[in-house]
């Protein structure tokens, strides 16, 4: 597999926060869920705080939760790789949902398998925060205009 | 394409509607957005009703918006098949999306291409009311469990 | 859904035929399976001849098959819509399973979702001549170079 | 990640290979071009030896041939954790199309993400030989028969 370790993302968790605060108020307000633990050069992990908000019956957490999270945590690892690149848009996700999410934090550990000049393609491995075994696993392709 | 006109849908709207806000009540708590506007062996209509909240900037409906409308109009459809089943769970879910939404009302047409003892596979043709080309195409499989 | 009865085709079957047999003569090559039925504005019908070759063990035809199938027609609707685009490429397929296949023909009604000046999005419905239930269904994302 | 370190796989490389040479006798025949490297406890290694043939103008390897290796190898990761399952048939596969694969042999790297009574979910790395960036990712249901 690629590494990218040879390159220098493009933001610090401290600025991946703030530049997601202001292009994405509504999912990153304060004292709300997602939280930016790691970022690399397409990379980074991403911890959905756990809210009894997103409980569906049974006490699980819902596959749209899933799906935001894998969606999001991917675009940051886009962004650690390209810098501020706010209108890149998901033109595709695929997920699998794997086994019913603990009533606990998600981390979402993504890496981009390309970074092209048109095309960032990467995936989301999600598990509960202190369970083993991974709840989804989600890709996504992302369109990145021309500049 | 198999028609599943001679098989009695498993619900009228009217009972759909009621047995989503029994066991969805997050989703459809009345005066939210969820409505069910047809209801098929295998098919349905939903619609998402808009609201300011799910704007992204720009002004557009969000991606993981489109994504919960797919997940569960198409889970209405295989209800619409197969009756009360509430432990169905999606397995996997693909979405493409094909063009910004507009800031108005969406509406998915489901329809299912596979109603089977084990799994139900069917897809979600999503767009803005009043507009012609669709904003999102999805695919999704539900696993059933034995009964 | 959108029609798109008010545009051209960019190839009638005579002509598509011929084209692909210039670009793709390990496809399309005389005496074997591929055959365009039907072309439109980003629409076509494949079909590929039944061959005892592609007989997987308990006589069904294989999974790669089908998903040849399915990449090479929505390709064919992406050059009804496009015209000669030899260098688009396959960025996403995603396939479902629906049914074994009988030992015949299969026909893959294809249709473009979007058509976009750098991304074409459209699915396939696959079925076996005279049965009526679909035997797989994909979406395919190509991503058309710069003219 | 799950670790299956502990779970003893289901198949030597030898077994493995003989099994495949019975129940596929058309994709391993002695002389053709699929070879099994590793296997483990829902994981596996698998290599599909370069032949002109795949290739297509341009000099690259076909999409089809891609989607054929990946779903044959995330099989072979199913049989390495349950065993001779012959029925087990794929209801659900995605690929991504990362860059042109290079004239040579590709190594598909799987390990499975859920093994399941009823699904079992994996992933394909597919990387030329001898060049470190992937051509391909993808992802696969197998849907396994009751016992």
């Amino acid at each position: 597999m690629r590494s990218h370790a040879r390159h220098t993302p493009a933001f610090t968790v401290e600025e991946m926060t703030h530049y997601l605060e202001d292009v994405f108020p509504e999912v990153m307000a304060k004292g709300t869920n997602m939280v930016v633990e790691a970022v690399g050069y397409g990379s980074c992990i991403i911890r959905l705080k756990f809210r009894a908000g997103q409980l569906r019956p049974g006490g699980t957490i819902s596959g749209p939760t899933m799906m935001g999270l894998a969606d999001f945590s991917i675009y940051v690892a886009v962004l650690g790789a390209l810098g501020k690149v706010p209108l890149a848009v998901t033109t595709n996700l695929n997920i699998n949902f794997l086994k019913k999410p603990e009533p606990a934090d998600m981390l979402a550990e993504c890496r981009l398998f390309k970074i092209g000049k048109r095309l960032c393609i990467g995936e989301a491995m999600i598990h509960s925060e202190g369970h083993e075994d991974p709840v989804a696993h989600a890709t996504a392709t992302y369109s990145v205009p021309p500049r």
